[in-house]
């Protein structure tokens, strides 16, 4: 273990790293390509205490932008978590009986090791000469941190988009350590069109000058180019019905005092907002990590490989999702139900889109709540919902 | 009228202009804002001939990045137009029946006044000295072409997306002039998320230092930004379903030689062929043109100026279109119908989302030759289909 102070982008704000996120550094973490980042930090927070029998544990594993702050720690805590309503005592992921961890992930920039951290020799920013990582690197990052923090098996992994991707490797690359799974908004492998949407965000930030090839920490860095890679993002993280409803055609004063749409105006906050809080390259290699997430990928056929998983799966579905549309979170349970897996589906009806599994968290707790509680009864929750 | 030439980007290829373009110069096109421009070309090409009585004229109303040729004036021509398979001896717009006319948009690159135009006294291009224009204007210098033309009734004014939009206007803005209009793939006012994904294809271009505040027609121009536009954009004229069936996650050579997904390599492909042909400014005056398409601008509540319509209306949708979903053409027809109006709705099942209305040229065919044949017949086509 090792004390705090991380490279961040400079001039300009720190990213927001909680004051109770501690950090472990493993001595190296072997990436699925053979390269080896080494030490890898990781930076993670928990929440409630280990049982006796240490049976407890529930790894939350974030999405792109998120961090290992998951949900604030009390009421003194001043940051507001990224999944507030979902984790505290007597929430769906009640700490008052299970262990809460959430880490940040490899290639992150919330204290973990990534492209904004120093590179061991030179001391400066790895920038795009940091290796070129997978969901499982991530993966397999968490499994030392998981093995640090005493753990042998996880109650659950859960998560939503790139987090579900996660939930998904760790029940293939560790069986033995996880007792179920619940992937939401997430999918076996990214569709042609979800790769498309990340790719032409993350050139919005290359063809930002700004960008430098990767080499602006002592620079504004690309901020324009951030921002709009963001804005994009934004769009397919709703849904047309959400806007309608939200904005329509409503106007108001913009940048500059222009008269704008109101959903301009919007989309520009959170493009800036961005800026302020998250690393353009680390922006730049969760994307990529997300392309390449396939579970299939190197193991033999997808569908056989969704049907090794042996633990019991909730997989979570928002209606209006645009970006992981929820054909996708059935086919998961067809697929484990059609290999005598016990595989449940949950569909929450939500015209907030992908980023229903952030924001619904009022309909999704009696939904995790409710697995979670028959995990900890029979430890074999029953089949049930529709896929 | 007036010969050729007109001012292309410079250096660089110039945007192919048919051989059959013809062009009209307007005095003046009295803008919606008031604004004149003065004077204003328009360029157009016409086929088949007016009868006798001059009642088979057909306006064809292009799209963002369409232009007055429409399609091939038989076989000997050399350049492809954007409708092929529609317009021509035999097909759904018979040009041995119907003399149908074609124009390039105000605003527009391809012949007709536009940003990329010689202003009046400098001989410059306007650049973003251009006014801001609406599809209202855009009718107003169709209506001085058709004039032109001695045409005083039109049989249909018919176009897809931003051509539906000028469709709809000509219906409301002169009303004895049409006899019929056929809006596909369109809405009587853009959603914020057609605004949305608007701004962010416009903030692609302007964020390219190339662009120069719209001041580079002697030099490259912003050329990756407006590619990076084209890339946002040709998402959004698919679907999912269409994507996951082309492309999946294959993989194959990119640029470089890099490995890339084949998705990605379509899209580069995309975005570079549109900034051989396209003006970059014109993107954005078109773009803005679409976000303030809204028929009950200036005229009163919504619904009512939409059930204003007097003539027959057929409005078309496609299953899968994701930025003008079916519930916006069903809408106009539900709303026409309620005010005793006579209006069709046909939707098209098809995974090619948005672009169906371009390619699914062999569905819509019957659709759009039966609505014809019903109004030269009886000119009071009956309002079939379920809307």
């Amino acid at each position: 273990m090792e004390a705090s102070t991380h490279w961040n982008r400079s001039p300009g704000p720190a990213w927001p790293v909680s004051g109770q996120t501690r950090f472990v550094t493993l001595d190296e973490v072997v990436l699925e390509s053979g390269t080896r980042i080494s030490p890898a930090r990781v930076a993670y927070e928990t929440y409630g205490r280990p049982n006796a029998a240490r049976d407890n544990a529930i790894l939350v594993c974030h999405a792109l932008t998120g961090s290992a702050h998951v949900a604030r720690h009390g009421p003194q805590d001043p940051l507001e978590g990224w999944w507030e309503g979902m984790v505290g005592p007597g929430r769906a992921l009640d700490t008052s009986r299970y262990f809460v961890i959430c880490s940040n992930v490899l290639g992150g920039c919330y204290g973990t090791t990534g492209p904004s951290s120093p590179e061991p020799v030179s001391g400066r920013p790895y920038g795009m000469r940091f290796p070129a990582i997978t969901i499982r690197d991530m993966v397999r990052a968490q499994r030392g941190l998981v093995g640090h923090l005493g753990v042998r098996r996880l109650l659950t992994v859960v998560g939503g988009s790139m987090g579900g991707m996660q939930a998904l490797e760790w029940a293939i690359m560790y069986p033995e350590m996880v007792a179920s799974i619940i992937p939401l908004s997430a999918c076996g492998r990214l569709s042609a069109q979800g790769i498309a949407f990340n790719q032409v965000q993350r050139l919005a930030i290359t063809q930002d000058p700004g960008w430098n090839q990767g080499d602006y920490y002592q620079k504004p860095g690309p901020v324009a180019g951030l921002a709009l890679a963001r804005m994009i993002g934004t769009i397919t993280y709703k849904s047309d019905q959400c806007w309608n409803q939200r904005f329509g055609r409503k106007r108001g004063p913009g940048p500059g005092d222009q008269d704008c749409f109101e959903i301009e105006n919007y989309l520009f906050h959170h493009g800036k907002k961005l800026v302020d809080r998250f690393d353009a390259n680390t922006y730049l290699y969760l994307s990529r990590a997300m392309d390449l997430h396939d579970v299939g990928r190197g193991r033999g056929p997808y569908e056989e490989v969704v049907q090794s998983i042996r633990c019991p799966v909730l997989s979570v579905g928002i209606t209006s999702d645009l970006l992981f549309p929820v054909y996708q979170q059935r086919e998961l349970v067809q697929l484990l139900r059609r290999a005598g897996r016990r595989a449940r589906y949950a569909e929450v009806e939500s015209a907030l889109g992908h980023d229903g599994f952030l924001v619904e968290t009022g309909r999704l707790a009696p939904v995790l709540g409710g697995f979670l509680d028959e995990l900890v009864s029979c430890e074999q929750p029953m089949a049930g919902g529709d896929a």
